[in-house]
């Protein structure tokens, strides 16, 4: 697959706007809950983004006036109890299949979170790259609170580079919720919004990055990922080597000849 | 030893309170120095709690309206400068294999610092999970003060992920005193609480994360700590095996069958 | 080289006092661009540093109200459109070079910004280890804006440390300037200083800092950066190591001896 304008999902929303991929969850009635079947679509939707050229942002947005409540009691949790550990696994690294294809999907996810964002609906705001909220958001990483560990697809290491490992320790511990307020002042949170004004504010951002230059922006976030195991020395080595990569495209050129002719540079992704 | 309700220690305060594990050090006079003794008597106490299955959280608390001031000069520096380069490393492996045993217990432990946490101390309450201060706590990485390096018990690793490379820096370089509203507002205290209420919040939180699930906190104190060096990729397996594995726990259940029934879950720890 | 009071640079501003050298760079009427020429003067500079045992901290200072307003784009951008990736490499090794030297030199640098601070000057001021701001500095990792990833010298792996991940990935894809008051509530910037008062509060700090322990410094420096991609048991291990060294050092016994007599110590860095 390259190209996704035409994409069709069974358990979430999808659409495409001027090159952004906008999707929410779809069950608002129930705060968007995921069910086995959305955690696997998603998964392979996000796997095929990184192929798909005519996509160059994504908007994870809220449904209802609430981002996501999280695997489903009924659907997922019930079901859970009942599996032996050769299921376990399979959906634990299901689950964790889907932030590593959010992670290596090639394109900046902005989270637009609204209302409930708990459990995995929680994890999918920390795998995406730039989070806005609104006053009401509610943040809880509440594994503790269902009787399970904090460590869920990678919050144990993904959540103290984002807010400090005294905050996420204190979250993943207790499930307690973050409020928007505290999610912007400890850094989970890029910046406050109005409801009214959360979708059009998350996808002009989306927008604006999709104008590029993407395959900087691929790169961008492929080192983000990519450098969190290396010395210092080993992360500017492969800095030198993405950013002389990086210089070989097109879009370098454009923004210089722009520059020079006192023009914005209109990049093209190549 | 799989109890220490009956544990007995000789050169600091232990108390077990609703399977809560309160420590403070027990020289008030002169704001609780540690001594070579009670270095290794605390090491040996945290290697212990690992295997202690009535104690589920621990406090390490104030007394006498200070937390801790460091090694003792008289007492452990003046006998250092006596040392050859053997004697050296033994002691400075003693004081890290107390953060180590601090890091490994398996509970999660809260430090109610009040007044003075310098040195040692502060690298105490560092390597606590969760931090509550008066507005009077006084904390100072203060190692270059005395002639040595800011990197002591693991500071130039620990202390950056939990208030950023920046703000460590400084504190190492310099030796300063962080103020509570600046530990506060930089993510090293969770939260700042009046000196009269110290012990009874920091007990409140610790029993509170006593309930359980108890397997859960042990596992997610185990991956906060196993993921530092992982790379995201490392840590989501990680995790994939780590949930599962709690996923096989009764309290997975409990919560499960208590949310059916519109109750407050009891946890058990198995 | 063992000595650099009478060190002599061509395309930067050197001086030295009371063991700080002060480097500004040198053409404030174009807000201090850098060039081929003063990257390879300044990768020298700072690897001799390490050797030099008459300097004991840095300020890398504002020239005429800028910190560095990046890569010429005249006499470095254009030049790169050029150049085959043999000679992007060599580019990106030698700007990446640049930041190894800082990093290894052993002394403590304080980046003091007022005003343009962006490309790689954002950079510069990211790798010294204490950073001051006046309230008119601009901080801008732009190097998208110029059709590039934001993965330039080591960008993605030290900004995240300093900033956390989420705001550090907005500066990094957006390109966007970060205010004095964010970079000081985030973390990047330890204090606001006014401009007229800038130069002498960063010497103040630098002096300070030169007055030792400096042997202690250089190892809380090494150990700073030589720790990121370490265990946690690797690092207090390490720390134990290095500390061990560190008491071997007179300057150890000088506070001591100074702590007893009721004077404040004086070191000699050995």
């Amino acid at each position: 697959m390259t190209d996704m304008a035409g994409y069709v999902a069974k358990h979430f929303r999808w659409r495409v706007e001027d090159g952004v991929a906008v999707i929410t969850l779809d069950r608002p009635e129930r705060k968007n809950p995921l069910t086995f079947d959305s955690y696997a679509e998603l998964r392979d939707a996000f796997r095929a983004l990184a192929y798909a050229d005519d996509i160059k942002a994504v908007v994870f947005g809220s449904n209802g006036g609430n981002f996501c409540s999280g695997g489903d009691v009924h659907d997922i949790i019930g079901p859970l109890l009942d599996m032996d550990m050769k299921g376990l696994l399979r959906f634990t690294r299901m689950t964790g299949d889907l932030i590593k294809a959010m992670v290596h999907c090639g394109k900046p996810i902005i989270a637009a979170v609204d209302g409930v964002c708990v459990g995995a609906g929680a994890i999918i705001a920390m795998a995406s790259d730039i989070r806005l909220a609104t006053p009401e958001a509610k943040t809880a990483f509440l594994f503790t609170r269902v009787g399970l560990a904090g460590c869920d697809m990678g919050a144990c290491a993904i959540l103290p580079r984002i807010i400090g490992q005294g905050r996420a320790s204190e979250l993943l511990y207790t499930g307690r919720s973050m409020s928007a307020e505290e999610g912007e002042r400890w850094g989970f949170y890029n910046r406050i919004v109005e409801p009214a004004s959360l979708d059009a504010e998350a996808l002009a951002l989306a927008k604006r990055l999709a104008d590029g230059p993407n395959f900087g922006h691929m790169m961008t976030k492929t080192m983000l990922n990519q450098e969190w195991s290396m010395s210092i020395e080993q992360a500017i080595e492969a800095e030198a080597q993405a950013q002389a990569i990086c210089m070989q495209t097109l879009d370098f050129k454009r923004a210089y000849d722009a520059f020079v002719a006192h023009q914005k540079p209109v990049f093209q992704g190549d």
